[in-house]
C-alpha cells in the first residue's frame, strides 16, 4: 500500500513523499527520450496557462495573503509573497526566455581522437532528479520548474507553507503545461502537504533524488545542509568587497564604489566593504563617501577613515564580517593590494570581489590569487548575476567549491558524461 | 597547546589532526600564487627523491610486509602492499608524467563580452584541500599526491595501517621534493598515526577540507560517505555491460566481448554482464562462449543462453548486479535495444555500458539514454580509464554525477570561477 501522488489531502506524509519521489525519479528516465521540441512545448504551455489562470492565481495568492496577515507577517514578507499582476507577467516571460534558450542536453565537447582509433567526447546531459526547497517569493516555484525542465530534469518543489495555496496554484499551470506536451505530472510537481516532515523525507531520499537547492533565508540553508543525505547546492553569505588600489583610476573607483553599494541594497553581490589603499584614501574617499552618504547610506570606518570622513562611526570588528544587505557600509583603510587581499580572505565570504586599478600585475593578482566565485576588475560587484553573464537565466548563485561556483545557470543542472566512438577497438 | 604536525608519535589524534587538517588549509592559500614551474620542480625532485630513496622504501616496506604475514594478510593482499623496484619504477614515471602535463591552473575559457561592455570567463582554479583516504597499494600515496600538488591543491593523506611504514617513507620523498622546491611540508603531508579516529577527524574538518577522495574497498567507500560531512567523489560498482545489437557486426561483436571480459580481470572497467539480442543470439553466442571458456571463464546465463550454450550454468537473480572482478560472466538473450537499456538501467552501475552495433539510431539512443558515466559505441569497456581517455594521469573514476563523473584527471581536482574584466562598468 503506498499513497498516490496525487492525493490532494495527504495523510501518510511519509508513504506520501516516497511515492513523489519514485515518481519524480520515473519521469526523469523517460525524459531521457524526450526531444527538445516536446520540452520547449510543455514551458509554452506553461506561460499560456499562467496567462490563463491568472483569476485562479490571484485567488489562492489572497487566501495567502490573508492567512499571512491574520499570522502577523511583516509588510517585508507579505510584499514578496504578493503575486501582482506584474509578477505574473515576470514568470511568463521567463518561462518564455528559458524555452528560448538552446538546449544544452545532449551536447558533445571535445570530441577527439585517441592514439588507440576510439574518438572520446563528453555529452552533455540532465542531473536526473533535483529537489528545490524555498521560501516566500512564490515566483521561484515557476522559475526552478521551468529551468529545471529545460535541462532534462524532473523536479520536486517544496516552498514555503505561508505560500502554500499560491504555489498549489502555480504548480496547476506547470501541470498543465506538462500535460499539454504529453509529460508526465511527476516532471515537476508542487509537494501537496505544509508538513514540516515532508523535508525530511525528501532530504532522505538519496536513492531517487540528485541534488538539493535550498532557496532562501540562513535558516533554511544550514537547516537543509545540516540534514541533507544528498549533495547540496547552496548560497551562503555575500559578504562583498570593492578594493581601490593606489593605481585606481579616480573616476571609475568612485563609480563602481558608489554603485556597487547603492544600485540594490538587499541583493547579495552588493559591496558590504570598501577597502581603500592608503595612498589614495585622502584623495578618493571623502568624495565618495558623501555620494554614499547623499544616497543614505550609514558609514562605519576603521580608525583612519574615520579620521578622513567625519560622518563615519567606528566600525567594529564585527562590521567586517556583516552581510548588512541594507544601507550599511564598512570601510577600511589598507597596506596595498598583500592587505586587501588579507582582509577578503579572512573576512570575506567567496562570493563576488572586485579591484579598481590600472596596474597590470596587480589586477592579474587580484584575479588569481583572491579565491571567489566572481573576481572582478574595474566593475561593480553587482554584475555578479546570471542574466548578466549570459546564462539565460539563472536557478540561484552557488558559493560552494564543486560542481557549480557562482550564478547556476541550465549547465549547472546538468552533468556530462564520457562517450566513446570506436570502429571495433579493443584493448591490447 | 597544541601538537605539531611534524611530531612523529602522535599521542592526542584530535589534537595532531586538527593541526594537520590547520597548516594544510594554509599551504592550499599559499599555493595561489605558486607558479607551475616551481610545482614542477617539487614532482621532480619528488621523482628524483623515490630513486634515491630506494633503500629505505625497501626496508620500511619489508616492516610492512612482515607483520602482514605476522598478522595473517592473504596473499593477494601482500602482494599489493610489495614495494618491487619495478613498482618503484613505475611511481617514478608517473611524477615525472605528471609534471609534464599542462598546467590547468588558471587557464580562462569562453572569455566573451557581454552587452554591458565586462567581458565574462572563466579562470581554472585549484580546489583547495583534499583528504584522499585509501588502502594497501602504496603507490596512491604518490600517484595522488603528484595529481593534487599539479592541480595546486593541498593533500592530506591517510592509508592502510598495513602499509603504514611504506607510506611514511613515500612521504618522506614527497616532504624531500617539497622542500628542494622551497614548498611547505603541509602542502602534500602523509598522517602520520595508524589510529582509527584520525579518519572521523578528518572526515569532520568541514572548514579546512574540500574534498574526500576514498579509494579502496566497497566498505571503505560506505563508511566514509556515512561519517563525512564534506563532500565525496567516489567510485562504487563497476557492473559493466556489453549489449551485441542485431546490427552488430560479428567479427567486433565477438572481439568486443571477450575483450572487455578477459584483457583484465580484477577492474572495474571489465564486462560483467553480456546482452545479446535474440535475432543473433545462436548466430554469435556459441562461438563467443567457446572463447570465453578458452579463456577459463565460466558461464551463468539465462534459460535461452543455456539452451545455446551447454557449458553456462543457470544464472539467478543475484548475477544480474554482481561485480565478480574475476572469471565469471552472466550472459542474458533479450528482446532488442529497449530490453537491453531496461536491463542497463535495473543492474547496472552507471559505470560503463556498451553497445556493438552498425545501426546508426540504436547507437545514437544507446549514446544518450543509458545513463553511465562512460558510454561506447563499438569498443571494449576496457577504455574507460584516463590515460586512454587522453587525460593524463587519473585519480579515480567517479560514479558520483556531480562535479566529475567517469575517470577524473587533474581537471576534476580543480574548480571554476567567473573572471570579469571591465573598464570602469556599473549597472543601470
Amino acid at each position: 500500500m503506498h499513497a498516490s501522488a496525487d492525493t490532494a489531502t495527504v495523510t501518510d506524509v511519509a508513504a506520501y513523499m516516497e511515492a513523489i519521489c519514485r515518481d519524480a525519479r520515473a519521469a526523469a528516465r523517460s525524459l531521457a527520450s524526450v526531444q527538445t521540441r516536446q520540452r520547449n512545448h510543455a514551458l509554452l504551455a506553461t506561460a499560456a496557462a499562467l496567462d490563463e489562470q491568472r483569476d485562479e492565481l490571484a485567488a489562492a495568492n489572497a487566501q495567502d495573503l490573508a492567512a499571512g496577515e491574520a499570522a502577523g507577517l511583516d509588510a517585508a514578507l507579505l510584499d514578496r509573497l504578493a503575486l501582482t499582476p506584474e509578477r505574473i507577467d515576470g514568470m511568463i516571460a521567463g518561462v518564455t526566455a528559458v524555452a528560448a534558450l538552446d538546449d544544452p542536453v545532449g551536447r558533445i565537447d571535445e570530441l577527439a581522437a585517441r592514439p588507440s582509433g576510439i574518438r572520446v567526447g563528453r555529452m552533455r546531459v540532465p542531473l536526473g532528479v533535483i529537489g528545490i526547497i524555498y521560501e516566500s517569493r512564490p515566483n521561484v516555484t515557476i522559475d526552478a520548474a521551468a529551468l529545471c525542465l529545460k535541462a532534462g530534469n524532473a523536479c520536486i518543489l517544496r516552498g514555503g507553507s505561508e505560500a502554500h495555496q499560491t504555489n498549489r496554484a502555480l504548480g496547476e499551470c506547470v501541470a498543465a503545461g506538462l500535460a499539454a506536451a504529453g509529460l508526465p505530472a511527476a516532471t515537476a510537481r508542487v509537494v501537496a502537504t505544509t508538513e514540516r516532515s515532508a523535508v525530511g523525507h525528501l532530504l532522505g531520499a538519496a536513492d531517487e533524488v540528485d541534488l538539493i537547492i535550498p532557496r532562501g533565508g540562513k535558516a533554511l540553508i544550514e537547516r537543509v545542509v545540516a540534514e541533507s543525505r544528498i549533495p547540496v547546492l547552496k548560497h551562503l553569505d555575500g559578504n562583498c568587497h570593492v578594493y581601490l588600489d593606489a593605481a585606481a583610476d579616480p573616476d571609475r573607483a568612485h563609480a563602481i564604489a558608489v554603485n556597487a553599494k547603492t544600485h540594490r541594497l538587499g541583493v547579495c553581490n552588493a559591496m558590504e566593504t570598501l577597502l581603500v589603499d592608503r595612498a589614495v584614501a585622502a584623495e578618493l574617499l571623502p568624495g565618495i563617501a558623501v555620494a554614499l552618504r547623499a544616497n543614505g547610506i550609514e558609514l562605519r570606518g576603521c580608525p583612519e577613515t574615520c579620521a578622513l570622513v567625519p560622518e563615519a562611526q567606528a566600525a567594529s570588528e564585527a562590521d567586517w564580517s556583516t552581510e548588512y544587505l541594507g544601507p550599511i557600509l564598512a570601510i577600511r583603510i589598507v597596506d596595498g593590494l598583500d592587505a586587501a587581499m588579507a582582509h577578503i580572505e579572512r573576512y570575506g565570504s567567496r562570493h563576488t570581489d572586485a579591484i579598481v586599478t590600472e596596474h597590470w600585475s596587480r589586477a592579474q593578482r587580484f584575479l588569481r590569487e583572491v579565491d571567489s566565485a566572481s573576481v572582478m576588475v574595474n566593475a561593480s560587484t553587482r554584475f555578479a548575476d546570471g542574466a548578466e553573464y549570459g546564462l539565460g537565466a539563472e536557478i540561484g548563485i552557488s558559493t560552494d567549491r564543486l560542481h557549480a561556483r557562482g550564478p547556476v545557470g541550465l549547465e549547472g543542472l546538468t552533468t556530462r558524461k564520457f562517450v566513446v566512438f570506436g570502429d571495433g577497438q579493443v584493448r591490447n
